[in-house]
């Protein structure tokens, strides 16, 4: 087949690919990131690019996304247009994702201390043997577990075969000074390695928080219960498609699981190798990778085949996962450590979730607690030491920039905070640049501000006849410009439609709606309330006054909530240095009661009573006074 | 580097070697098979072959061992002999070995019938699941094992996760209608495979006894509770050394583990081959294998480094292995099979009498019993359903026609039973060939026939004087010849020399010492032993009256002793189709009490008394007399 060549701007990337694919292909192959949504299947209109040089066929589906007045400017969606000649493809600064500020902030967060309060779920101890006599000679395997058992008391064993292979040799070569490496499966132990001598300080383990949109990886020293450094990156499944659904889509419509799993591994590989080299560390020393994800990344990283679980009545393949040595699926550290995934408790509540419960101890507590997990899913648990109840409520893409005419994720150049004061914006963004964009809780604040300084109402919509400069029309959509096109890294006006308005207040009220549901379906009310963790990059930049009045969070005492950051890396990490943690997640996951809001009743009512700013009903939101 | 060719005769087979080899290692390359006892070490002067044409080096040895005369008409050491040209090589009729008749009968003999009490250890099972419904979207791997508990009760199950990765396409495309193949490890079931639709008839198993000598695999329908077919052939290990000994030394000294572990695989895989040709079999139906050997051949097949094994003080590497993957030491069945090696007691007593005392049911029996299994070792088990003690003793090669003037296992052409009568030889030969040496049996039955007819005296010496024309001497040693040359397959005639009663009478004092010291170690005497098995291919042809005449087995009843053939492969059968037997065998290897013999006071006196024919206390064998 004869090959054409496409050049990605600005980046100048060249990429040769055979004829009949098209520039969203190209560019997956190439590894650059073009925003899609829809995995590309034409209907979401986010992969606009420029074309600056080259002919492409089928401009269609481009013609009716994006009108005739931009593709005559020469803009296309990428995943419909496939050239013809070779081509020059410039893609939209807006529509480019750099190596993610909010992860720098993350990583600085996670250096926190850490106190486990029992052993790794991976141990590496020194065990100096008595050698064998003719009246002591047990076989040598016998030997080392009985010398175990004084130490760890009655446990059954079990002992892996590459392992078993060289023992005799390794037990006598080293004068019966071996360390032996441990894997904690409950009760029974399993031997992974002996070695010569003392290297039970050699003990790694890696941390691994494998988000839709980002995977972020910790480096831990656990014998010296020390966090060494961590990393993260964006999930390079994004190029196959933007969210859960998108990704599952691709993996099943072209029976690719395998190529998507591939992709993660490669991501969590590209960490390890940072980690590694910027710490002067060899992978072998790491013996343990704990990974959290939602249910489909968890599925999608150990290569099964996830596709029930967007299909009605979303059944996910599995809850909890077998504990395989990390280089089954490719993951490059030690090769006789293991990897160990996060059980789920249901298709939209996963094991990122039951890190989350772990890490904020939610289940060890008297009180009741909520945690809030906002993305492009709300997924929120309520409960405390005796019960635990959760769901997850469909927000849309709006809280992560997506779907906004000028939305953006939370990278550098994005509005976060928002005031506006007698006409005037006022506004920050992530790493002090130029804005590019707003991301989620600078959407939240714009649209706080706007109803306070009485620019739209409470039900969203802009309030008409009013003469501000900043406010105009798009297509008849009226729409207010927080940045002119001057201030701006792009060149172009930042606005706010009426329509990304109503996606927020759509988002936000699906979420409000799901904790009102939860803490209804248990008999409770609010005030109960006595922690509410809200966790997620999101979660960092949000400011609870707004939050609250908007109705996304509900009316508590302010100190009430609080900002927990990365919760399943942190719930990752807690089972990595204790092994009980692992244990009890696997009970957790087991003992969350999971409320299917699809077919629960009461939640289409608490949805459209949610749709107003911040509610339909006022006395839910007592502190919340617009012009108090 | 150079090459050379050697030619072997009878056989024909050319052999293409780099220069420096020795004719051993040639033949070795070649798989043609030259009698050794050493491994190659020049010590047991039994690799003699006959150059006929060409030159070689290191002829010292040779002479030493073989004598001038032998190699002026051209015989040397197989393993000290290094062609420097071409070289044609015979292989002496008596060290070439055939494919042992001994093994078609035991073939015959095992196709008894199969009456498993229980399931078998790898059971296929038949599911019709309910499918999801939004009131019961459990995850699939739930949905089966919630099902399989309604058969099976509770049970903790493991998913393997190549089956987890493509679970959930086979329940949908198999409308919920799957076959489930489960492995049942104690209270925890682990799920192998799921596949579509109902092949739970296709569950075939192999039980493998992995003999130093022989090797025997039996394919089993474990549906049908059919024994299938069975084959046998000669361990290829043994052309880099014949016994235990010479093997772990071949395979430490050289480091050459993984070699004599790919040589038994290629056996165990030639089996299956036949096996599977001849019934019309698909190797992929083979589910499950269960391989019963000694301690070294047992770590051999996992290739388990066995050096220890043979060093005092005598450490296995391990007692009970690590159910793996057959595939993942190379055995062609089902890749997903599990390959189960039966459980030891100590370095010499091994998984085969493991088996051999399940097949018995010693264990289960409220008498004394005692199984003997007779090779170069003598292994002995003593007990009943409360205890079990056993020992091995070292009894040479003798049993098995090694170290004996015309000795051979009991492989077709060989006298296997001998009678004297009024100065001539009755005898009978296996497959009634014409003779070409003598086995074990044969030797017990023609030293027995000496004592008798007066020709030797009970402590085993020529009486002098005799003017018998079969006596006679050579290089001053008495010898009565058996067989004319007239007479022998090979020209030559067949001898037994006072060397060879010799080395019979102490080969058979340590067996009937170490089975004194068992009994008296538990306080017993011979007339508590209810049954008396007697294991083994020598078994078969063994005649008790001889045996008990030359004081090899004890003097009991004669209906107590039993000859129960190959309880290896019945012991590792019962596994294989009774899981619980399984789980029984590694609570048996546990419980037997092992008794080492070179660390054991009473046993050289026992020994001493032994050397006697049957014993210097005539007492112990009250049925006995030789004139009567």
């Amino acid at each position: 087949m004869s090959k054409l060549t496409v050049l990605f701007l600005p980046m100048g990337l060249s990429v040769e690919v055979e004829k009949g694919l098209s520039i969203l292909e190209a560019a997956q192959k190439g590894g650059v990131y073009i925003t899609n949504l829809c995995g590309g299947e034409g209907v979401c209109g986010e992969c606009k690019v420029f074309l600056k040089a080259g002919q492409v066929e089928g401009i269609d589906r481009s013609l009716e996304l994006l009108g005739d007045k931009e593709v005559s400017k020469g803009y296309l969606l990428a995943c419909q247009s496939i050239p013809t000649t070779d081509v020059v493809v410039e893609i939209p600064l807006e529509a480019t994702v750099e190596a993610a500020q909010i992860m720098k902030d993350q990583a600085e967060e996670a250096r926190e201390a850490i106190t486990p309060t029992d052993k790794p779920i991976v141990e590496k101890i020194f065990l100096k043997l008595p050698p064998p006599t003719p009246e002591d000679n047990i076989a040598d395997t016998e030997r080392i577990t009985r010398e175990l058992r004084k130490t760890l008391g009655w446990r059954g064993y079990k002992m892996d075969l590459p392992c078993l292979q060289r023992l005799p040799q390794i037990v006598r070569d080293s004068n019966w000074q071996v360390t032996c490496t441990l894997l904690r499966e409950f009760e029974e132990f399993r031997i992974l390695c002996i070695e010569h001598n003392d290297t039970s300080k050699n003990n790694l383990g890696l941390a691994v928080d494998v988000g839709t949109t980002t995977v972020v990886a910790q480096l831990l020293d656990l014998p010296n219960n020390k966090v060494i450094d961590v990393e993260g990156k964006l999930n390079s499944q994004a190029s196959y498609g933007e969210d859960v659904i998108s990704r599952i889509i691709f993996a099943c419509s072209k029976g690719s699981t395998e190529i998507l799993q591939k992709t993660i591994v490669k991501d969590i590989n590209e960490l390890i190798e940072i980690l590694c080299e910027r710490n002067h560390i060899k992978p072998e020393d790491i013996w343990s990778i704990v990974a959290a994800g939602n249910t489909t990344m968890s599925h999608l990283l150990l290569g099964i085949y996830p596709c029930a679980i967007r299909l009605d009545p979303y059944v996910p393949t599995a809850y909890s996962f077998p504990i395989v040595k990390a280089k089954e699926v490719g993951i490059n550290i030690n090769p006789l450590a293991p990897l160990i995934v996060m059980p789920c408790v249901a298709s939209y509540v996963g094991g990122d979730i039951v890190a989350g419960v772990l890490a904020c101890g939610i289940h060890e507590k008297e009180g009741v607690s909520a945690l809030i997990d906002i993305g492009t899913n709300g997924e929120i648990v309520l409960g405390n030491r005796d019960w635990l109840v959760c769901c997850s409520a469909s927000a849309g893409p709006a809280f992560e920039g997506g779907g906004i005419t000028c939305g953006m994720r939370a990278t550098k150049g994005a509005i976060e905070k928002v005031r506006i004061q007698n006409g005037n914006v006022i506004y920050s963004t992530v790493g002090n640049a130029r804005p590019r964009g707003i991301c989620g809780s600078g959407l939240i604040d714009a649209i706080y501000e706007l109803v306070r300084a009485r620019i739209i109402g409470q039900d969203g919509k802009f309030e008409r006849g009013l003469s501000d400069p900043r406010l105009g029309y798009d297509s008849d959509i009226p729409q207010y410009t927080l940045v002119y096109p001057e201030e701006s890294e792009t060149g172009k006006p930042i606005v706010i439609t009426e329509t990304d308005i109503d996606s927020l207040i759509k988002s936000k009220g699906a979420v409000f709606a799901a904790i009102k549901c939860l803490v209804e379906y248990v008999g409770l009310s609010f005030e109960f309330i006595e922690n509410l963790y809200v966790a997620g990059g999101f979660g960092n930049y949000l400011d609870a006054n707004k939050a609250i009045g908007i109705g996304l969070l509900p009316d508590i005492a302010r100190e009430r909530i609080k900002y927990v950051g990365n919760t399943s890396l942190k719930g990752a990490r807690l089972c990595l240095t204790n092994h009980s943690a692992f244990e009890r997640s696997l009970n957790l996951s087991r003992a969350m009661t999971n409320i299917e809001l699809s077919t629960y009743q009461p939640f289409m009512n608490e949805y459209i009573a949610s749709l107003f700013l911040p509610h339909t009903e006022m006395k839910l939101f007592p502190s919340v006074s617009y012009w108090s």
